[in-house]
């Protein structure tokens, strides 16, 4: 019975291969990335659309979630597979399968160990306002209109107390839900204005369930005039969620970019 | 009886006003501007909410019509109104009103002479196309995706030949069809580039039928090389249709402008 060696998985099979997705979507119309019940959501349309192309039922990895309505620019998945298929094939073949508001950007094959979630150095965030009377149409689904005129400034002050290692509890929905530690550091949180349009940028290590629309929130509350940006600190220092700090529309949140060494 | 004078039409009554009316819409839901037995045009549209705002019903001009698919970012069209409504009131109203993808930028009272589409002096369109792998989700409704690379000097060059006034029967879809006269000014017809997306801006007094879209239909097909762009000149002394020229899709087209003295 010595010949009798204990198998790897899959050996003897084909070989298993961890393969990394590029993907964009328009949230809209998906009750965020997570699976749920329902099963509206992105991570199960492509997780169908892989099992559709390769029979396989995975699990589709993400680098975090987003919420209902909220977009990717490039959001990071990987999953493993023992399909004999080309990553361009993978790409093509996903694109034909998936709705038009899910596009696959890139498949790459990835070492097993590589981790989308736990290896991703930085993310980045864009919120994206329209400040002026009406939103094109083109537009209504991707920017948060905000009618009143908007201080650059005065957003540009709120940010910089924002940016660097703090406790975010103020800047979060439901700070005690998951996680116990709201510390999270902010490496930048800039804002820019080109014509109607404003950009805020938040690049960090991690972010708490809402963070992002929380300071989105509160710097466009800044610009409105509702808020001081000097408040900002005081904010923060209560270390709670209070009405001072709003939580601004998922419309106009875009996951942009998830860093690797 | 010498004291019965005749009454001008509304005398009496309130004044009849004339309202030019600037909107912007996403023709993706639409089968065009002009009125149909259907009724899902954008002209329509407007019309019932205007009823619905007035009870008037009223003919909505436009400046010209828009194919099914095909955006405007300042269609412009105007209506006869007795309806003691301020023209910033009926724009909140319409916009209240209508569906979101299409919004009143702007309602401002004219002279009873003004006629937007015969006072119209030039209009622009813009044709965008996306000249890279794939196209952004939020972008897959007002982009044409072109996959082949485009030869950015080619389609300048096609396009420099084409400025001017010529009889442009070889790039209408149906050169018979209403307009026996199919000579027509084009006085600017550029091609840019920014990054990967690719812009044609199309300036004339007037247009044919798809005549913007075969335009730009003969232009990428420059770009990808199918076609050489000295072609150009041989292809509108045809003075008619051919496979030479192609329509390019709908989604790409933007009604941009509409330019009055």
């Amino acid at each position: 019975m010595t010949d009798q060696v204990p198998r790897q998985p899959f050996a003897g099979s084909k070989d298993v291969r961890r393969l990394r997705v590029t993907l964009a979507y328009d949230g809209s119309a998906y009750a965020g990335w997570q699976a749920q019940p329902a099963g509206n959501t992105v991570q199960q349309t492509v997780q169908r659309a892989i099992a559709a192309l390769s029979g396989e039922q995975v699990v589709l990895h993400g680098s975090g979630r987003t919420d209902a309505g909220v977009h990717a620019r490039a959001q990071e998945a990987h999953f493993d597979t023992t399909a004999a298929l080309a990553p361009s094939s993978w790409q093509r073949g996903l694109n034909a399968i998936l709705p038009p508001d899910i596009r696959i950007d890139r498949v790459r094959p990835v070492l097993p160990r590589f981790h989308v979630r736990r290896d991703a150095v930085t993310k980045e965030y864009r919120y994206l306002i329209w400040n002026a009377g009406i939103v094109p149409p083109f537009l209504r689904l991707y920017r948060t209109p905000v009618c009143a005129p908007l201080d650059l400034n005065q957003m540009r002050a709120a940010a910089a107390l924002l940016v660097g290692c703090h406790d975010f509890a103020a800047f979060t929905a439901n700070p005690n839900r998951e996680v116990p530690d709201t510390v999270r550091s902010l490496s930048l949180l800039t804002v820019s204005r080109r014509g109607p349009e404003f950009t805020i940028r938040a690049v960090g290590n991690g972010f708490l369930y809402k963070m992002v629309r929380s300071l989105a929130g509160h710097l466009i509350r800044v610009g409105t005039g509702a808020v001081a940006a000097d408040e900002t600190v005081d904010i923060l220092r209560l270390r709670q969620r209070t009405a001072r700090v709003q939580t601004a529309p998922a419309r106009g949140l875009f996951l942009w970019r998830v860093a690797y060494h």
